[in-house]
């Protein structure tokens, strides 16, 4: 057994990811697959470059609908629980590299009902209203709104749940708790939701078939999320296939590590992550305490160098801070070799944080004015 | 164990209604109920003279607060997956009788999204057309559109998907399975959809707290319905509470017999059933041909007397057909003393039922110009 769990809805301990692409069954993003991606794109992506996506399930074939000049669509999304954190933004950061590039629409499912029937402690009204400021920071990244339908689960349900019903049919108690290990005190909301999950993946060919009145039209998706989300995505591609949908593709990346340590962070611990919504003051403190790869003394990191693999802060710029590769390479290689100490090296990440901040804060609240246009509803 | 099945879905063996108020944990309608219910309503009614509502949940509580001259409501239904029979308008009149009485409103749900998720062989495409067409024959029984609300589940779900989240979050999949006896073959969509029926009979108080401000405000509900309705119900009651809504209360009915013999008419034989857009010729056919408590040759019949109580033509009569008791009474005691033949009593009960499908289908037809007036979304 590994000594790790990856569910949607829980990360815990030191995550294998080479075990988990086992466990899941998907394709290790290699053998020259990333850089087929790219091509595609047009360009290069220093999340495609650094392994950040490492696994996928069908790109390949994806990859040939665009290549053929297909009608394709993207579909990500978030479970409005609080403040987005930099891990949220990273595969949202991705897609719309991919969006740019395929010049397709994304679907981007809020999932409010989620949150609210999974986290014992919050309202519907709550995770209503962070799927609206979540929104806020999708508009802040620069998605455009004629491109993007922000799809909030309870808002758009009568579009939503005629799809969850089809996937819902096709699915077995015996088969979601197979998937996503629900028990006997798991409330039955929570059974339902992933049928909800899926209907965003049905959604553009069902669109396209009511546009063009062509009964089978199907237009191929891209997923791209964090690998926990897989499982969901796993149940959709059973069930889309004998629903008469195309299969979606994923692009699975890797979690964001915790600026305490560890895997993942967690949204129970504020100083484990750096909100969007963080004043430039607390991003930096969080930044300066961070867990990193240093030694215990200046003179001994100074002869033996600091580990770059488990320094967080080294890997906060490697996933989402510097996407320069030269400049990386040198900084991680004068990291290792004991020339750059860790009071540098977190205030040259804690620049790029605050600056960041600053930045995305500003378009985040421009975005307060335009951001009904991205809400859909059908 | 008992030899007969009572679920939402499925009737199997004869029914023992005294084991089934027992199993289920209802009360009986005696003791002077079925008689305080008439006095509050202003008038009685032959189901309830007849015991054909026999069974109850809370319902003293439901008529002091009628009494009190408080706000209440009525809430039934139908699960939409064909022609509407005659065992269907059984509670449907007994509820009109009750809004009459009342001056209530009436919540009537068309469960399309229910049938589509138990019944393998109907697409949503025929649900939701057999809602609208099934709508018809309330509206023919005269329901009002100003005071009857019919929600067809998928058209109304933005407004009753965010009430079912809250039953569902509060119901595990073991209470479910409990209740229902899902096994593992079970769809994930039926499990979840109790919380849809459960919806409605929250509505009544989210609907008054919205129109008055006031958040504590409660509309206490009544269901009148078949008993086999009754384990969702179950269900929504100890929800409810915990959510603070009113327990609805509810009235049970029995089950309209199959003209062929047995407890319940059938959807699979259409020859056990009249529907309401059998041909008159059809549904004389159909009592003539009905399974009766007479003898083997007339002579005998003559000599020994009929059995009322298993004859299907009798059952009619007292449960839906013969409104006047002294009319009904001289009737079985005539069946009983071999003074009327199954034939008379055929011809007899033929003579009522195709009058009323005369005049059902043409105010059911008359209905299609002002159906739409009952159809709520929210």
């Amino acid at each position: 057994m590994a000594d790790f769990v990856v569910t949607p809805w829980e990360v815990r301990g030191s995550v294998d990811y080479d075990e988990l692409v086992r466990q899941f069954g998907t394709q290790r993003l290699d053998g020259g697959l990333a850089e087929r991606l790219a091509r595609t794109a047009g360009e290069s992506h220093f999340m495609l470059r650094r392994n950040v996506f490492f696994s996928h399930r069908d790109l390949p074939q994806f990859l040939d609908a665009v290549e053929r000049g297909r009608k394709v669509a993207l579909y990500t999304g978030r479970g409005p629980s609080g403040s987005t954190h930099l891990g949220h933004l990273m595969p949202w950061v991705f897609t719309k590299y991919l969006q740019d590039a395929f010049g397709c629409e994304l679907y981007f499912q809020m999932t409010d009902d989620e949150k609210y029937l999974f986290k014992e402690n919050l309202t519907r009204e709550e995770t209503l209203a962070y799927a609206r400021e979540n929104a806020l920071d999708l508009a802040a990244l620069g998605f455009k709104p004629d491109k993007t339908k922000i799809i909030i689960d309870t808002q758009a349900i009568k579009r939503l749940y005629p799809l969850a019903l089809d996937v819902a049919k096709k699915t077995t108690l015996s088969t979601a708790r197979a998937i996503f290990g629900f028990d006997n005190s798991t409330n039955i909301g929570s059974v339902f939701f992933t049928s909800v999950q899926s209907a965003p993946a049905l959604l553009p060919s069902v669109l396209e078939r009511e546009k063009t009145g062509k009964k089978n039209a199907v237009v191929p998706v891209l997923i791209p999320c964090a690998i926990d989300q897989d499982p969901h995505f796993r149940l959709t591609r059973d069930v889309s296939d004998k629903l008469g949908y195309p299969k979606p593709a994923l692009v699975h990346t890797r979690f964001l590590p915790s600026l305490r340590g560890g895997e993942k962070m967690s949204a129970s611990d504020a100083e484990s992550s750096i909100y969007t919504t963080d004043t430039p003051e607390d991003a930096e403190r969080k930044v300066m305490r961070a867990f990193t790869g240093g030694r215990a003394t200046v003179e001994e990191q100074r002869r033996l160098g600091g580990d770059p693999e488990v320094c967080s802060v080294c890997n906060y710029l490697k996933m989402f801070f510097e996407p320069d590769d030269a400049k990386l390479a040198e900084r991680l290689r004068a990291y290792r070799a004991g020339e750059i100490l860790d009071g540098e090296n977190k205030q040259y990440l804690a620049g790029k944080v605050t600056a960041f901040l600053k930045e995305h804060q500003r378009k985040r609240e421009q975005a307060r004015k335009t951001i009904d246009k991205f809400f859909w509803e059908g």
